[in-house]
């Protein structure tokens, strides 16, 4: 029997299980996968949510579909059901997409192919935290934002990746993680695999970092990229520009970490990069299982993008599960 | 009979009256002042605060008292006490001290001593907003931070003053209002006074900022100012020296607004301004009349410094009440 354990993700005796990350850090519940509208509607919901970690999760949501539905026509239609969760998740598609061209469409095809995808994206997550190792050393404060882990992944993650491994071999490490307004993810996803992990670190608000590393307090940064032009410039969550201004001015190292399949040949600049806007809610206040709160001046106008782009003469390099690009 | 109206102070016929902040934005709540012990109250639970504003409401306290109670003894009690309402603000202690070294304390001389402190901070924000105006153009997009306006001083403000007052004047600007984390100044008082004064205005996550920047649409900075080194270095809100960062790397003027009583001659450079500290809860959550609430990992460790500190090179000017000091 093939299993498959991530931080986020189990299958385990033909059951797929997620770890909802709606109700993190308060609490750790795992669901079992009832069929894949189940799946599309955890999706949705983002109890899964990070770009490489909603991938896996279809691929063995749909190869658990074809076990119950012999019927290619019927693994087809739900293939787009999953594959139309989430419109801007490149990975579910590239997912979805690799299962769809196999030469056979059975449950055995489809579930070899979701274990491949979910092992390939673990071992990419190691070889990036193996770059990432020969650049950190003991003694190092670590700027992070937003949750690019264990989380985000099916393997230990791309930018918290680095860090986790770090310390697990052993470096001495502070990590000093954004909580990355307006949806936390700082605070809520990476403070919580840092302290599962039991990784020295310090929670700050967005606007403190470069007062940290005027200090000298930081003295590295790790990123993940969610999209990565030609020419190296990246989109990363809303944010990452700022600390990358302040790390270029503080001569501080400043580093994007992800996966080759994150760059997008068809863009030759950061400036063709599409950025999501999302809507004036999540900056009037915040909403979670944690509960909702609203503080803006009724009516207040926002300007809500999700991601912004930082040129690659701002970066020390982008590390890749293939080495490092610099 | 002798009154003084500001945004969210008025006395009036003898009675003393302040907007409590701690509703805003939701409600304009003016509470009549029943007596010093009330005053300290209102000034410990942030119904007054800004710096300025905390002085003038002190010192109309004071007359209040001694209205009531001739004894100078008692007088000088009173004054005792108002004066370690809170033990930072700087304005709170010059303006008791100010009244106590007049040479007849009593009921009379300290009203008129309030009016006096009063109406001179409401004209160094005129001076303020006047120099000012001078460097704001049509079609400029201005980004300020925290509050900085009527709320926070007996006039129009310093830093969102200066951007009401040129608004006023005809000037057509759009402001960019960072929300301000932790205690989202920004987004409750700044956008607050913003849309009662009818002025164009995006409310934005403080990481927003550099990007905002990066696209062209910030072409002015006001931010306001706490405390200010004698060498130009100054001490505001934290997040001030990002912004004071990215500005300089798009070449994009940033002005400090403060009256001249902030300059701390004793004080050589930034290095030897004191910062306060807060608690983690104000970064594990959110708490106001709004509601409260907490989303980050249990246990999460935080570093809150209310304050950081951009250094001269960084700013463009200063505009004093006495001239831009540049």
């Amino acid at each position: 029997m093939r299993n498959f354990y991530s931080t986020a993700l189990r299958y385990e005796n033909t059951k797929l299980y997620i770890l909802d990350q709606t109700l993190l850090p308060f609490q750790e519940h795992w669901v079992c996968v009832e069929n894949h509208h189940h799946m599309i509607h955890l999706i949705q919901k983002l109890a899964v949510r990070g770009a490489p970690l909603i991938g896996v999760a279809a691929a063995f949501s749909l190869a658990q579909f074809a076990q119950a539905n012999s019927d290619e026509n019927f693994i087809r239609k739900a293939a787009g059901e999953l594959r139309s969760a989430r419109p801007t998740a490149v990975n579910l598609m590239w997912a979805i997409d690799r299962i769809l061209s196999l030469p056979h469409l059975n449950a055995e095809t489809i579930l070899q192919s979701a274990f491949d995808i979910a092992e390939e994206d673990a071992r990419m997550c190691e070889a990036m935290a193996s770059h990432a190792l020969d650049l950190i050393q003991d003694g190092d404060g670590i700027l992070t934002v937003c949750n690019s882990g264990g989380l985000a992944t099916a393997g230990l993650g791309t930018a918290l990746g680095a860090i986790l491994n770090a310390h697990k071999q052993g470096r001495k490490i502070h990590v000093y993680a954004c909580e990355t307004r307006p949806l936390l993810q700082g605070a809520r996803l990476t403070a919580w695999e840092l302290s599962q992990a039991g990784v020295s670190y310090t929670l700050i608000c967005d606007s403190v970092a470069a007062t940290l590393m005027k200090q000298g307090k930081i003295t590295k940064c790790f990123v993940g990229a969610d999209r990565i032009a030609a020419n190296g410039d990246f989109a990363n969550k809303i944010g990452t520009y700022a600390l990358a201004l302040a790390a270029k001015f503080h001569s501080i190292p400043f580093y994007a970490v992800a996966p080759r399949s994150t760059v997008d040949e068809h863009c030759d600049s950061g400036d063709c990069i599409p950025i999501e806007e999302r809507g004036e809610e999540e900056v009037h206040g915040v909403r979670g299982s944690f509960g909702a709160v609203s503080w803006a001046a009724p009516g207040a106008k926002v300007f809500n993008p999700a991601f912004d782009v930082t040129p690659f003469s701002l970066v020390s390099g982008i590390i890749l599960d293939s080495g490092i690009w610099s």
